[in-house]
C-alpha cells in the first residue's frame, strides 16, 4: 500500500476532492458567483421589489454555472487573480440568465419548467419576465464595469470586454445564433447551419468567457488567441456533446426525458453524421482544444485542461 | 424694410430657417444619426437577414430623435466634437427603440401601431420582436465603445458613459420604470410614484443623453452637475407635456387620438393636480432647466436653451 492509497482509505471523502480537483474548483467559483449575484445592485439603488425577485429567482436557478467556471479559469492561467475576474463571471450569467428567461417565454419556446423550476414567466406573468430579461441584459454591463471599479482592471481592457460581450451575445452573436435556430426549426437546413447556430448561439458566450478572462489577467494577443481557439473547440464540442446526450443520455441523470430533439424535429449533429461520428468529433474537437492551450504558453493551463476533459466525458 | 426684412421675402424658406435655427440643428443631428444607424452593424458581421431587418425597421421609423439631439447638444455645449457624439446618439436611439418595441407586445400592452407603422412584432412576429430588441440593447453597448474606438474618446469616459447607460437602463432605471408603470396600471398611486414613474421610465434616459454628450467632451464635474439637473428638469417636463397632450392637444398634429390615457385610466399628472397646475409645472420645471444651464458655465448654452423652450411649447 502506498502513502497515497493509505491517506486514501483513511479519509474517503477529503481524498475522493483530491481526485478531482475540478470539483472543488467548481464549489469555489460556485460560492463567490453567489457572494457576488447576491449583491450585485447597489445598496443605494431603488429596484421596484418584484423585477428584483424576479431577476433573482433566475439568477438562483443554478445550472453548471460553466461560463463563469470559464471566465476564472482563463483569468487565472494567463496570471490573473481570481477575484478581479468574479464581476464579469457574474456578467456572463445573467447574460446567459436573461437568455434563457426570453427563450422560455410563450411567444419562443413556450416552456413552463427549466431545470425543475417553473420557468420565469409561470412565476411573474410573462411582461415582468420580459423586463427581467431586459433588467438582466443591461446590468451585465454594469457589472463588467465594476471589476474596472473594484479590481483596478484597466479602463481600455474593461472596454474590450464590453465590446466583446456586445458583439458576441448581440446581433452577430448570441442574438443571432437564437433566430437562426428559431428559422431553422421551421424546415432545414444543413450542417453547415447546424454550425453557425451552435457557434453563435452556445460558442460565442463561451469564446467571451474565455477572452474576458484573458484580458482581466492583461494577457497578449497570443494568449487572447489561444483562448479563442480553445473556446470555438470546446464550445462547439459542448454542442455536440449535448446533442448526444440527448439521444443516448440516463434520463436521471439529465434530469430531463431523452429524445426531445428527435420529437421537436430538431436536427443535431448525430442526426446528419451519425452517433459514432458526432463522437468522435467531440474526441478531435478535444484535442484541438488541447493543443490551442499548450500554444498559449499559460503560466499554469491545468484548470482548462480539466475543463476540456470534463466536458468531453461528461453524461448530464 | 430693413436688410433682414428684404432678405427674408426675397428668400422665404432660407430665412425660415435662419428663424428656426433649432430645426435646422435637429434636421442635421437626424442626418447624422441616420448614417450612423446605417452602417452600424461592421460589414464583415454575418447577421441573419431577418434579426437584420426587424431591427432596421423599427430604427427606422423615426420620432422625435430627441435623446440623440441631446447627446450632440450636450458635448457641443461642453466644446466637444459633433461627430464624436455621434457613435453614443446612436446607442441611446437603439435602447430608446427597444424598449418600444418590448413595450409594444401582446404581453405587454399589445399595440399594432406605433407612429402611424405597424409595431414590430405585427410584422416580424412576437418572437422576433422580442430578439430584435434585445439585439439592439446589446448592440447599443456596442455602439458607445465606437466612440473611443473611431473618435479616441479616453476608454475612462467611455467606460463611464457604459456604466451610466446601464445603470440609466437597468433595473434601477429605465426597466425598474416600466415594471412601475405596468404595476400602478393595476390600481393606483399617489403623485410620488406617478414622479418616480416619470423619472425612471423617461428621465433617466434623457439624463443620461446629457451626461454622456458631457462626458464625450471631457466636461468636468460642475458641467456634468449642472447637465443632470437640466435633464432631471426636462425630463419630467417632458413627461408632464405629455400627459397634458393627452388631454387637449390636437389630434391632427399629435397623430393619435387623445383622451387615451383617461380610457386606459392612466393616472397623469393632470389627474393628480389638475390642468393649470400642470402647466405651472412645466414652465416652473423649463426655469429649473434654464437656471442650471446657467449654472454650468458652458462654452455654448444657446442650444440647450432652445430645446428646453422647444419641449415647453411642442404642442405634439
Amino acid at each position: 500500500m502506498t502513502p497515497y492509497e493509505q491517506q486514501d482509505s483513511e479519509a474517503g471523502s477529503e481524498a475522493e476532492e483530491l481526485r478531482q480537483p475540478l470539483n472543488e474548483y467548481i464549489t469555489a467559483v460556485n460560492d463567490l458567483l453567489s457572494a457576488e449575484l447576491e449583491t450585485t445592485l447597489p445598496a443605494g439603488w431603488q429596484v421596484p421589489e418584484r423585477l428584483r425577485e424576479a431577476m433573482k429567482y433566475s439568477l438562483d436557478a443554478g445550472g453548471k454555472r460553466l461560463r463563469p467556471l470559464l471566465v476564472l479559469a482563463a483569468c487565472e492561467a494567463a496570471g490573473g487573480e481570481r477575484e478581479a475576474a468574479v464581476p464579469v463571471a457574474a456578467a456572463i450569467e445573467m447574460v446567459h440568465t436573461y437568455s434563457l428567461i426570453h427563450d422560455d417565454l410563450p411567444a419562443m419556446d413556450n416552456d413552463d419548467y427549466r431545470r425543475g423550476k417553473l420557468t420565469n414567466h409561470k412565476v411573474f406573468g410573462d411582461a415582468a419576465a420580459i423586463l427581467a430579461g431586459d433588467a438582466l441584459l443591461t446590468h451585465a454591463f454594469y457589472s463588467v464595469v465594476q471589476a474596472s471599479r473594484r479590481y483596478g482592471v484597466s479602463a481600455d481592457s474593461a472596454l474590450s470586454i464590453v465590446e466583446d460581450l456586445a458583439e458576441m451575445a448581440g446581433p452577430r452573436g448570441m442574438v443571432g445564433g437564437q433566430i437562426a435556430d428559431m428559422d431553422g426549426e421551421q424546415g432545414l437546413t444543413d450542417l453547415a447551419q447546424l454550425q453557425y447556430i451552435h457557434l453563435h448561439k452556445t460558442g460565442d458566450l463561451i469564446i467571451f468567457s474565455l477572452l474576458a478572462g484573458g484580458r482581466i489577467a492583461g494577457a497578449g494577443q497570443q494568449q487572447l488567441e489561444a483562448l479563442r481557439e480553445f473556446g470555438t473547440a470546446i464550445g462547439l464540442a459542448f454542442q455536440i456533446q449535448d446533442d448526444i446526450l440527448d439521444l443516448v443520455g440516463d434520463e436521471g441523470k439529465l434530469g430531463k426525458k431523452t429524445g426531445s430533439d428527435i420529437k421537436q424535429q430538431k436536427v443535431t449533429y448525430p442526426y446528419f453524421i451519425g452517433l459514432e461520428a458526432s463522437r468522435e468529433e467531440v474526441r478531435r474537437l478535444t484535442d484541438n482544444a488541447r493543443t490551442a492551450v499548450l500554444k498559449g504558453g499559460f503560466a499554469d493551463s491545468r484548470r482548462l485542461l480539466e475543463i476540456a476533459d470534463y466536458l468531453m466525458k461528461r453524461d448530464h
